[in-house]
């Protein structure tokens, strides 16, 4: 049986109120499950091997519940545009190039490793509309063992030439991978990807829809990002209530888990229905700053009870950590205080750890924690450069390593309960 | 004659309106000053040294224009409360540690090191009331020979016990500094820091305001921070008709030069005087997120031509780092850009560059750029591992460099035309 124990300065959130800290304790797992924290170690588990890292700090990885994996090579480029502008002068011709799988495998080995220097260990990630690097990406992830969702992008409308795909190709494409990755990998998955509703057909949405049904597939989009977006949402489809409504009626918002990325400009009839369907908010806020899109009110989403997880959103997005986007979403949530005159409270440090691990890690499943049963994906974090350990609270130190800390101080990944190795 | 000649891709920014950029060429310096820009070496430097970087970046060093020292150790602690309760629960019993030298020796000498780290090349820095630790930071300084401005914190009123200083004593400390870091060294100065308004009483402010006329010492302090704060100093002040105009009253507002840190919440009146005064504005937007604070409108400041730089505000921000603080500036501002209906234009990357170098730089006169007579102060920038540099611009290279690039990018740090090494 694969079992291991690790044992360290353990921290994690299984509420976002507040972290939950073992000082020099055991974490046991087995089958890639965790089983449980321990102080001392119990006689049944004294044959367990163990990786001792004492001193250091043990957390749930991070889970990215949003980034544009063909967009990795623009990163921290033409920041000074807002969203349509950008689409049209850095992303789309970027995008396109991936019709190419040796400029693939060039740009995303670069990426999963970049993923892994971070951190992250579960991501949801968008593709391009090309079927071929599509695949690899998802069969490099397979080879590095990180746990991800992958979509091919689905896009027939409104779109540069080079990107814009025949309706029948597009869904005929999409099955094939899901067909192909169904039962392939525990790790790397498929989902079901419309790029966002300007650039979707009713008749692909609908298709889209049904196959997601069909395979029980879940599906990722984009919501209410931008004022234009949304005007331009409402000029596509002048019958229907709001942008929300658009996914929902083709089955794309809720009937299979399904992620929504910014949300910033919901109504409250749109955050209803996002909580009646249990719809999860990918709140990417460095990529809302960015893109002069604006910030999303992320505590409205709490208070309604709406599963939310951060998203690097590259390369709208600038970076991969996601403890910059835990740092950035607190920022974010204290401006959103000021402006709405102290109501909407501010998010906490042990909040926003939550939505970068647990909150972003439900739509995986038990992903994100050390609750007994969770996956044992975990990072060991030597912060001896940045906090005098003897000095400080572990809610301090988390708290410091999260503001001040960097790749560098990451000295492992678990996935599975296994170290992951820096992919090739 | 002290003379060096280095070889690169040669970036800054003259003026903000655009990078100013040299493929492949040659920067000129003489007794610490530069000379000139060529892309082919005429006859008469040929027989000066040649430090050849070909294929990296050459940029001004950053400037930092506004932190404190003593809570560098307390960087990224406390992040979840405002600023008044985050002074009196983290700062001041901080600040109180640095009676005692050693402490201040075992501290000081990590953030003299991490400026350097972070390529700063010169900053303006508060330390704490203690004459002895102010002393030992700057006698660093001169070691280390980075650029600073020091000043011994001034308060006597609304502070902890161990931080009221008796207001005699306290002016006495400042000029006894002033009298000794006079003509000590070209790189260290001392600059006369009321710590905020709410901690001096009117006799401290009169005293260090003649101080400043008598040595010619700049000023600096914080204006305009958080609402709270503001209202605070209109109960304390209620014969004056605003925050600026007790700092002026005492001529501690530009009658010798001088910087303000944070001035988001600055009248209209204000800013006219800072215009006026010319006194410089520190725009610490981490640290105003951090706090709770607010955004300054750094357009408003630019449109009236006042003097901008950009401040870590170390341990207010979390950061030393410029290019963090270059991007938080322009995610600031465009936040700024949507809160204005579309007036205030959000600032553009080589603006935020130009903010961060010879904006702040023109504190200390002709720092921050590379036009003939400045400082020889620069940093070389090996962007290998982000662009891939037959494919960018120099311009795309530099936006890419600040996004996403940290310490690790520096290979060498210059300062009055040598190589800093790294302090010990």
């Amino acid at each position: 049986m694969d079992r291991i124990i690790i044992k360290g300065d353990i921290v994690f959130t299984p509420t976002k109120d507040e972290f939950q800290v073992y000082k020099d304790s055991y974490l046991v797992s087995e089958e890639g499950k965790i089983i449980g924290i321990f102080d001392e170690l119990e006689q049944r588990y004294q044959d367990y091997p163990i990786n001792d890292y004492s001193g250091k700090i043990i957390i749930p990885g991070f889970v990215d519940l949003h980034l544009h994996a063909p967009q990795y090579a623009n990163m921290g480029l033409g920041m000074d545009k807002e969203l349509l502008p950008w689409l049209n002068t850095y992303t789309f011709p970027e995008e396109a190039k991936y019709s190419d799988t040796n400029y693939a495998m060039e740009v995303y080995s670069e990426l999963v490793k970049d993923l892994w220097r971070n951190g992250t260990t579960s991501a949801v990630i968008f593709s391009s509309i090309h079927k071929g690097s599509t695949e690899l990406l998802m069969d490099l992830f397979v080879r590095s063992k990180i746990r991800v969702y992958v979509g091919k992008v689905n896009m027939d409308r409104n779109s540069s030439k080079e990107l814009t795909e025949d309706t029948y190709q597009s869904l005929k494409d999409t099955e094939d991978i899901i067909l192909r990755y169904k039962d392939n990998s525990s790790l790397v998955k498929t989902i079901i990807t419309p790029r966002f509703v300007p650039t979707c057909t009713d008749e692909l949405m609908d298709g889209l829809g049904q196959l997601a049904l069909k395979y029980d597939v879940p599906v990722q989009s984009h919501l209410c990002e931008n004022v234009s977006e949304v005007e331009w949402v409402k000029e596509l489809h002048p019958n229907l209530p709001n942008y929300s409504s658009v996914y929902n009626k083709y089955n794309l918002f809720g009937q299979t888990k399904t992620i929504m990325a910014h949300s910033i400009y919901v109504t409250d009839e749109e955050l209803e229905l996002m909580s009646e369907n249990q719809v999860f908010a990918a709140h990417c806020v460095n990529s809302n700053f960015n893109l002069s899109s604006g910030i999303m009110p992320v505590r409205k989403f709490l208070n309604k009870g709406i599963p939310v997880g951060l998203g690097s959103d590259i390369s709208g997005g600038h970076s991969l950590s996601i403890p910059r986007a835990i740092v950035s979403a607190i920022q974010g949530s204290k401006m959103i205080w000021l402006d709405s005159d102290m109501e909407l409270q501010p998010l906490t440090c042990s909040e926003a750890f939550y939505l970068g691990t647990k909150g972003g890690g439900s739509f995986f499943g038990k992903v994100g924690s050390f609750e007994e049963g969770y996956e044992m994906d975990c990072l060991i974090v030597d912060d001896s450069n940045i906090s005098n350990i003897s000095r400080f609270t572990l809610e301090e130190r988390i708290e410091k390593f999260l503001y001040l800390g960097d790749d560098r101080n990451i000295l492992e990944r678990y996935i599975q309960g296994k170290i992951v190795a820096e992919p090739k």
